[in-house]
């Protein structure tokens, strides 16, 4: 039935994501596999118009359900327009964040019920499940730190408090201990050449397997 | 506890929402009430951006899922940040579509099961629900040729075919067959002055008692 892959990079802001995914993808084109790379909210057109109105510093007033219920209308539109699709014809998806970043930023840093955010992420993806879930795990001081050295405006999750994004790194942990089999932690503290490698010795692990 | 009203005008495309809306209000006004007049999607700035995102012509590929996520992200915004703080105020708050245009244009006429419209209705609304739903009723073939004569770009629901048109209609007559209580149809074939009057009656009966 289902050809591809699809492998998720997440964890926190600032921890190297998008030099990762950028290594993952050129890994496995090396190998002569076709890739999507992707990213949450977004990877579509609807997607990334959502975006803009899900991570704009500007409207702060924006309400946790509300904001909820944004990344899951992102993520049932990405799903269905773009993954599905891809896995399809045998393409292997690579996506900065997917479902497990709002278990950890709406549930165990913004506060929502698990009930609530579980049942959001059930409608979007449909029964859907990406095959791994790499966290590049990373003290949020440090991430910011990063991310603001970038000089780049801060979008609306970025500008939360320290202990907001504490949380959130603590939500990534949790699941994974939870459910080992769908999360590779990775410490993404290490030489960036060494959070590389962890990376592609996971994937190649889910890939070959 | 609470102190003011809301009343929903709702119903076809081109069957003279906007008119009747301004009709009440000025009643309303003129009987010395405190009115807000609001509009789903939108109401707020975040629903005004969520409103260009789900009604925009130019993106047909949004699924069923991620456009009832939207209405539906914009009503959990419009309630929290607008309407219950309007009403704990002692103003009437008068919009244009609510909850009642999602069962009807995403159930009866989109396909999309009764049970998941109600749970995010049911989220968005977080208990809240608005004292009378007024359906102006009318053949939405001349509705739309109402919404054609005005020489405005058409959204994307209005671009649907007359038949699915024509299910939303049924879904609004069908919701107000089920509850009479909660929906007032108003037949909106009929000369404006009386479908007016019609309205503000209904208003009349709603705010006096």
């Amino acid at each position: 039935m289902r050809k591809g892959y699809m492998i998720v990079c997440d964890g926190s802001n600032g921890a190297g994501k998008t030099t990762v995914i950028k290594a993952i993808d050129a890994h496995l084109v090396s190998r002569g596999h076709a890739t999507v790379v992707t990213r949450e909210p977004g990877g579509t057109v609807i997607g990334e118009k959502i975006r803009e109105v899900v991570l704009c510093p500007d409207t702060p007033e924006l309400c946790a359900t509300a904001e909820l219920m944004l990344f899951a209308a992102a993520r049932a539109q990405h799903v269905r327009e773009k993954i599905i699709p891809a896995m399809a014809s045998g393409k292997i998806v690579i996506s900065d964040r997917f479902d497990a970043a709002t278990v950890s930023f709406q549930h165990y840093a913004r506060g929502l019920p698990l009930d609530l955010i579980n049942l959001l992420n059930d409608i979007a993806l449909n029964g859907f499940k990406p095959d791994i879930n790499i966290i590049l795990d990373l003290d949020p001081a440090i991430g910011i730190a990063r991310v603001n050295s970038r000089g780049e405006r801060l979008d609306r999750m970025e500008r939360e408090k320290l202990e907001f994004l504490q949380k959130a790194r603590n939500g990534y942990l949790a699941q994974a201990d939870r459910d080992p089999k769908r999360f590779a932690v990775i410490d993404a503290s290490q030489p960036l050449e060494d959070v590389i490698s962890d990376a592609i010795k996971v994937v190649d692990h889910i890939v070959a397997g």
